[in-house]
């Protein structure tokens, strides 16, 4: 149908129609004191999402330039950098140190995989020298569809005295990171993600101790200088013309994430992803990630049957069901779809985007009770 | 009144209705035939505005950003740069040239100021080991008013052999800049201005002689990468998430700008200015650019009347007309007044705008014959 189109890619995610009408008015001046009284509130909402009492800085860019942003400010040419890489987004860390001028060291472990604590300790562990002052990390690898242990790999950071650099741009708003109780000191997140608005925008948070690395870093990015958003931060705006209409729909956004709160958040997101989880087990199909305690609560990669490929489900699913769900990426293109349910995703969305999977894959002549996925995402979303 | 707000600031500038609701749809994959469809075209919109056959590049960021993109792609450290330096962000060049390691040269004039070609000519020509690698240079310079001569200045830096560096942001779409015809390599712009669509996108070309500059640059920008935009602009799609929605605004906006025509967008801007500049000196006030020659298409710098300051007038025209117009920046903070005639702008927005100043000016006991302003600025309207 026409005009039916429902997004399920790891971004850019479902925006809720209150988010959509707020961003719809004229832009106002962003030198204004309405619009500082704007920034002020959500930048304490941001801060209550990522957990912490740290400024967030918002950055008008996509997830990316938050990337470049923490490497810019903190990593001096010549600085070891130790990238954990369990997919694509974790190899961009590595190729972001390179560009700054960095010394890289990877820990790479197979797509799908994530990364053990014990692997990462016996590399820092080699480290004596403490050579290692960075080590970026992926919360939710969203190429795989893998979570990684944040808390317990920071925590074996922390005690080898490295500073943590965590993507967490699918995972903020979906998936548990305590920043400041865990002692994180870099994560970055986008906006068309769990934030539930479009992209364009993206965020940092900083600690104190990566704070200080900063101080001591020769060339920092001018557009994304931590010292101007902090300085700009205190007179509640930003150094550069931001993105007037995306911050006024954050603004609203933030208001329902705020009434849902971090707890049912992160319930919902692990309740829709435990559903699929099942419904797809439950059709026949095999999961990308078997292993439940490391699977995304954010996105999920899945197997095409036997004999069906990729590019047909995409396409039956988005002519037929009006459904947009994403290929792999890179190595994995081809192998797996990824369906999404991070944001503004609803039981109701999952329901019906299983119902849809399974007539997909009937039309594409694979067989399976009718009912089989739905029946199964239903029996564990009311589990849970 | 509430709700009528109308910016006549240098940025955001207003925003068509049918561009405010083409954004307000949900947002669609940026990994999508449909996508790229979009992006190709508004590509080819930009080439046409920005005159050139060479690529735009679209990115994600406020106009700074496409200055810093600009700098860190081409320059390297102790790279010899010459910021022509008349205002504010002229001096923006300067501090991102030298947040690059770039060994950095001043031309600098008085605020209100163009850059003279003959002390530019002085200047290259007293640089006979041809060092300057790179010329920074503001077309429009925001913060003042003023208008440099960009092909005369362009002329010169060619012939020294020099990659010239335009700031086009308040600039394209408002007042002539033919790059390829010119020979003009780099020019940046941003959304929010002369584009007609709310801040967010800034926009970048890159001569082929500036390319050469960008394959010796040692640790070009990853974010900003030339390299990464032009790969992906031959698929029509960019290498991180853009803001999408700003991109299928700027694609409702284009055919707007593409419907009035070059010429026309230049005459309009030229008509409200010079509306404007005869009914400020018909009301008796004091333009900061007396000089015609030199004065802004885009904005028009003015001094308040003696005992007035420039905080009641725009607190005035906020409140009881709902117009906000900007301060001045830096040294001109309450020293001038600054409005915006930039991008949607319309002779009917100008009348009122003059009308609502003439009211203010009154209210705030200046005498002033009612009506001066508002019959010089129609008068001279009527003649362009």
């Amino acid at each position: 149908m026409k005009d039916k189109q429902f997004l399920m890619i790891p971004g850019p995610t479902p925006v809720p129609e209150s988010v959509l009408l707020a961003m719809a008015k004229h832009p106002i001046g962003h030198r204004t004191p309405e619009f500082s009284a704007i920034v002020k509130e959500v930048t304490e909402d941001l801060k209550w999402l990522f957990q912490t009492n740290e400024d967030v800085f918002i950055y008008t860019s996509s997830g990316t330039g938050a990337m470049e942003a923490a490497i810019y400010n903190l990593v001096n040419p010549g600085d070891k950098v130790l990238c954990l890489i369990i997919g694509n987004f974790g190899e961009r860390w590595a190729k972001i140190a390179a560009s700054k001028g960095a010394i890289v060291e990877k820990l790479e472990v197979e797509w799908g995989k994530a990364i053990d604590p014990r692997a990462l300790k016996k590399v820092l562990d080699a480290d004596t020298n403490k050579e290692i002052k960075f080590v970026t990390l992926t919360h939710n690898e969203t190429s795989s569809g893998v979570t990684n242990d944040v808390q317990a790999l920071n925590d074996i950071i922390q005690t080898h005295g490295s500073i943590s650099i965590v993507d967490g741009i699918t995972s903020i708003g979906a998936i548990p990171l305590a920043m400041d109780k865990w002692g994180v000191d870099v994560v970055v997140s986008g906006s068309q993600k769990g934030f539930m608005i479009p992209p364009g925008l993206a965020f940092l948070a900083c600690s104190k101790k990566a704070w200080k690395a900063y101080e001591q870093c020769k060339n920092p990015s001018f557009y994304f200088n931590f010292g101007a958003y902090k300085k700009n931060l205190e007179k509640d705006t930003t150094p550069y013309t931001p993105a007037v209409s995306l911050i006024i729909g954050l603004h609203t956004a933030m208001k329902l994430l705020r009434e849902e709160g971090l707890d049912n958040l992160y319930l919902r997101h692990a309740r829709l992803a435990a559903g699929l989880r099942s419904a797809v087990r439950a059709m026949g199909l095999k999961l990308f990630v078997e292993d439940n305690e490391i699977a995304s609560n954010a996105i999920t990669a899945i197997l095409p049957p036997d004999g069906i490929s990729v590019a047909d489900i995409r396409k039956t699913l988005k002519n037929d069901f009006d459904l947009v769900v994403a290929d792999g990426q890179g190595q994995l293109k081809g192998k797996i779809f990824r369906m999404g349910h991070l944001g503004f995703a609803s039981e109701r969305d999952m329901i019906a985007a299983v119902g849809a999977l399974e007539m997909t894959l009937q039309k594409l002549g694979y067989k399976t009770n009718s009912g089989a996925g739905t029946s199964a995402l239903i029996s564990t979303m009311m589990e849970l």
